[in-house]
């Protein structure tokens, strides 16, 4: 059996799955893997009455056993789109629809390249999916808890790919390798209320949470490293809401996000800011929140193979990259070696959403020239 | 003719005057102060649809020239009075009413005192009263607008004795010599928005704020003077109002009040201001308003005569002060010198404001001492 990409990808389109809602995506990704002889488990995790959709494919037995990961949830359509957002239409060779590169064109991609590889005879080894229905919402029951079951039923692979859409501009720019740690942090800074006439009888939070952004702001985190560019810490709000001109208030907070690389660890940084708080206003608090570690892949024998299929297929060479925002590789990186490649991600997220069948097509064969040098 | 001061007091305190409203007062004022041989001035200043009340009173010729000044406008009463605020309920000695202190009792016990004057064949010069209508609020139509009134008319006086309640605990505890400049400002950052992801790409305003307050917050302006307090800067607010953890504001903004002494004037703090914001923010907005000038009368021979007074009546020897906040001293004291002294604040502008009638009576008789020892 050969799979037409476009045409599976058009069907994926059409089901209307905006997080948390799956809209049929699963049962369509489930039925045409068991078509192709995988196994498939659903499994649904979270709150009975409101559970996160996720399934789990497997195909064949022992090594090499590639894992492609992806997600069939999309962002909301929003307004002003030329076509409609689930309508899957093709226009000069160029299909509309929200989440056609974000990322259910990365997961037509991929089983259309396994398609492939199974009406050759293989795999020669093993192949599965990790497919999500929660990665563009809270993610908290999706992928992260995927992982630990894959672990406890032996399915842990020798590497993951992740399809989502890497490549800034045009096919065959970027293989990321890794990504930058976020944590978010407020700070809130109590002191007593008074008249500015007499500020002796108040304590000015502001001066407090002022002198502690600044020593946050100028202190260097690092210079980056060869892989990672430098980490960075930006302030997002600072917010009292005083609106009177004479009165000294009682309390003043800050917000905070750091994007970090591989040299620090979210906790670690955690302490530091508590430490530089501590300094200035023993009686702060710190309200932090990691919402993943930085990662890195060190490149090895798999990502020059997919580096090698993206050059064979595209003719360029790509960049293996480690910036901009965070992804599922975060979860996939404590278990296994993960990198990520799939589409050019321009639209993503926007109005007219798109993929040129020809860049679809081309992921595709990108695939199954890595599973072929990657020995599947 | 003499003049019951509580009598005098309850009649004044009857008047319901919440600025801007008059309720009667000043007509209360200028027909006793007529009764007394006066030439009442009514002056009334600003929009002609809602003048603010203000009016001069002069009794005698030549020199030495006395101007007591004061207002008759009161803050609103709130609630959780014991008595009725416009009722004058006197109980166990003690006189309640809005304004017993701040200021109608200053007010009663000048006219008493100038009553006794009179009765005894005086003055031996001239005494002046400016009274407003307006101190509590905008106070731009009151006693700003009179001292140029005053001064095109030839009734500038020797000295001003300004009759707000500067003591803080018990009569003869302080006279006010001065009073510092108070400055708002509110400083606008404007940067480039962005995702926090890609600092590269964004201006985050907040950083720059932060630079600008840490170095206003970090300046000694003074270190004080023999008269005065340090200055004092506060910042008041600041204010993102940026909810989202992942995105790089627009707009910063932060203020700030400075309350200063005589080493400093206004507009150059304003322009201190601005050099430190274009220092990290050459696009940065700052909006300053002046409310006050620090003023500082040099304690001279009517200050040692005031002084005198007090010790006299009430056996304690007053402290010369320039702290709290400002007054209309800050407008007389351009024209001639100025001190304050009058009864104790404890109570002003709370629920249950009152004076005890022995302090009243020690007022008049201070005020009444001063006339003397001043050469009236």
């Amino acid at each position: 059996m050969t799979l037409d990409v476009t045409a599976f990808l058009q069907t994926l389109l059409a089901c209307p799955s905006v997080t948390p809602v799956d809209g049929g995506a699963l049962d369509v990704v489930s039925s045409t893997l068991e078509r192709l002889g995988f196994v498939v488990t659903r499994l649904d995790f979270g709150p009975a009455d409101a559970p996160t959709p996720n399934l789990f494919a497997r195909l064949g037995d022992g090594g090499p056993h590639l894992c492609f990961a992806g997600h069939t949830d999309v962002v909301p359509p929003g307004a002003s789109w030329r076509y409609g957002p689930f309508d899957g239409i093709v226009a000069d060779g160029i299909l509309y629809g929200r989440g056609a590169v974000d990322m259910k064109g990365g997961i037509a991609a991929f089983i259309a390249a396994v398609a492939d590889v199974v009406a050759r005879g293989g795999p020669n080894g093993t192949i599965s999916l990790l497919i999500t229905g929660d990665e563009e919402g809270p993610a908290r029951h999706g992928t992260r808890e995927v992982l630990p079951w894959m672990a406890a039923n032996g399915h842990i692979p020798d590497f993951c790919l992740l399809g989502e859409p890497t490549n800034p501009s045009a096919m065959g720019e970027m293989i990321k390798i890794g990504r930058r740690g976020s944590l978010s942090a407020t700070i809130t800074v109590r002191g007593v209320q008074g008249h500015v006439a007499y500020p002796h009888r108040a304590d000015n939070p502001n001066h407090r949470l002022i002198d502690i952004l600044h020593d946050l702001t100028h202190h260097v985190l690092d210079e980056g490293t060869e892989a990672f560019e430098p980490s960075s810490l930006q302030i997002t709000s600072m917010d009292v809401g005083n609106p009177t001109t004479n009165v000294i208030p009682a309390i003043a907070r800050a917000s905070l996000n750091i994007r970090f690389n591989d040299r620090h660890r979210g906790d670690d940084l955690v302490a530091w800011i508590e430490r530089v708080v501590a300094r200035h206003a023993p009686d702060a608090e710190v309200d932090a929140r990691i919402s993943g570690e930085a990662f890195l892949t060190a490149p090895g024998e798999a990502v020059r193979c997919l580096s090698a299929a993206v050059e064979k297929v595209t003719g360029h060479a790509p960049v293996l990259d480690t910036g901009g925002g965070t992804s599922d590789a975060r979860f996939i990186a404590a278990y296994c070696p993960v990198a990520e490649f799939g589409l050019v991600g321009a639209s993503m997220h926007k109005a007219d959403e798109h993929v040129a069948l020809a860049d679809l097509r081309q992921l595709r064969d990108i695939y199954r020239e890595f599973m072929e040098a990657f020995g599947l």
